[in-house]
């Protein structure tokens, strides 16, 4: 039976178990206390070399990260990712996009706010990342005046990716009153059969205030850091 | 004949010529002078929303943007991308960990470098993104302990997204001296047959040291974020 390696609050989680719950795949849980540092040991990085959740273990042990990555996987030969080449290739588009353009700006705001981060980070960096957040909604407005879903006329993939955090934008901070047509497909999404509606807030974990635990860099890697800023600052 | 809307100094572009080399495709260029406003124009946005290089158009009109789904597009049934679900999907996985990891850290931090807007930036950011270029370096370096190529035994296009601004780390103020398996990979990549050796520097565009164009965002959304603030400060 698959392995998902999950964290409740993650909502790249989430777009793991949407699919799976729209394929009707069995799977058993591992929980990952991401915020306790279990990401980071030895263990769980041959499982994904990043420490992060999702990641998935095969039966015959071949393990496989990166939540987009994970969803086309599993996705393969389902409704939810087109047969033909171009057609897979838009829904990768819309990947892209959304990890660059929504989770790395709606995600890693709305993280910082409901957890208490949000005053610990450079105001500037949360300006560019509001500033961004409302351009990447501006886009999926955009676009969403055009057709039904991400990547053309079905429900596929590229929509459980966006859906993830850009349906929670709100509580990033950025209201969802002007983008009618962004709306309008939250709607659509959330009509699927299927949806999964449950998110788990962080506040299930009282370590997500925590900033993430980071391996330690290696000496050898620290050490040339120092010629580095020296070099840079002659 | 495959148009490719291109910027020279793009790496993001250099990863699509570098395939299209690769496999032997014809193919004309269309030039996208970016720092002058030209992805923002409402007839380039219909090819790309999000107004950046590369992007493709097909015989037919159809168009595709970001690299990495372009590279998956045009390796379809080549050699650069295996045939089998996961072995894709582990291509895939590199192809997440370079957007994320490599190409808004390393690539950043080297446009910043090389167009003078490295002082611009605010200091706790260009800090951040360094010590996760370092740490993507290092994950990389551990990577290719283990195995020849990023996604397995063979070179493919999570190579070359990756080779694309990891291997210019250096100009992002980045030492590689402490990484001897990654600088095992570069080697092995830049003995490929067809390997694209040149790279554009940003000074053959004196409009480079400008910030990036953005378009304006509507009204609607302007007069909504007022409130946002407002709620913010309540």
């Amino acid at each position: 039976m698959l392995t998902l390696y999950d964290y409740l609050p993650s909502q790249n989680g989430w777009k793991v178990r949407q699919l799976l719950a729209h394929i009707g795949l069995p799977y058993r849980s591992e929980f990952v206390a991401i915020f306790d540092g279990e990401g980071q040991s030895a263990e769980y990085r041959r499982i994904n070399p990043t420490g992060t959740v999702p990641a998935i273990r095969l039966d015959d042990g071949r393990t496989l990260a990166e939540s987009n990555a994970i969803l086309a996987f599993l996705a393969e030969g389902t409704p939810y990712l087109p047969g033909d080449a171009f057609g897979r290739a838009k829904v990768l588009q819309w990947l892209s996009f959304e990890q660059e353009r929504v989770e790395s700006t709606i995600g890693a705001l709305r993280h910082w706010r409901l957890t208490g981060k949000l005053a610990r980070r450079p105001p500037e960096l949360v300006a560019m990342k509001h500033d961004a957040a409302l351009r990447a909604l501006a886009i999926l407005d955009a676009e969403f005046a055009t057709r039904a879903f991400a990547a053309g006329d079905a429900y596929t993939i590229a929509d459980i990716a966006l859906f993830a955090y850009a349906a929670h934008a709100e509580q990033a901070g950025c209201a969802l009153q002007p983008f009618a047509h962004f709306r309008g497909w939250l709607a659509r999404v959330r009509a699927q059969p299927g949806h999964l509606a449950t998110t788990h807030a962080y506040a299930i974990d009282p370590h997500s205030t925590r900033e993430l635990p980071r391996a330690p860099l290696p000496a050898e890697v620290l050490a040339h850091e120092v010629d580095i800023a020296v070099a840079g600052a002659g």
